[in-house]
């Protein structure tokens, strides 16, 4: 399993917008192969932003590789550059591996 | 849901005596109320350290506020200070509420 977050300063006052970017997309994830889950994350709030990330996990490192590569990568990025006015830093990515999970009830 | 991660930067080196840890331990969070999963995360290797970080995901914020204010809490972190010369920093908490959560097959 491997998470694959990237981290996000938006600015203040800029956070509903921010959400409703990515509450409203249409999500081009459900058919590519070995994708898990999505969510998006709410941090903290710091003096001048508050740290938001996306965080998806993946079956394997392998897939996210993959993905990154395929031409749905492309599409789902393409309209990025139009949302940067709303953060201040970012996206800065983190990929973590999964070296130990446990599920409770 | 509510997702509380704590980053630590291990020492070169130290990464398998620190995997070995958390392995090792026994957990203390399956009785705990709201506990959803927990995953260590080994992340980007850095010059003099690599990044890991505790993944642990609650159903709610307030179930992970509660914990922290437990019994079962104090027990948990009551030998971390035995291990603080495995990492050069942290660990460093940073809780986040999830605003999008989207399920694929």
């Amino acid at each position: 399993m491997f998470i694959a977050m990237n981290r996000f300063k938006v600015k203040k006052g800029m956070e509903d917008e921010f959400e409703g970017v990515w509450r409203g997309r249409e999500t081009r994830l459900s058919d590519v192969p070995g994708v898990v889950a999505f969510h998006l994350l709410r941090g903290a709030e710091c003096d001048d932003h508050r740290l938001f990330a996306s965080h998806t996990v993946w079956e394997t490192r392998q897939a996210f590789v993959d993905w990154t590569r395929s031409e749905a990568f492309r599409a789902a990025h393409r309209d990025a550059g139009g949302r940067r006015n709303m953060y201040l830093d970012g996206p800065h990515f983190e990929g973590f591996d999964v070296v130990q999970h446990l599920e409770f009830a």
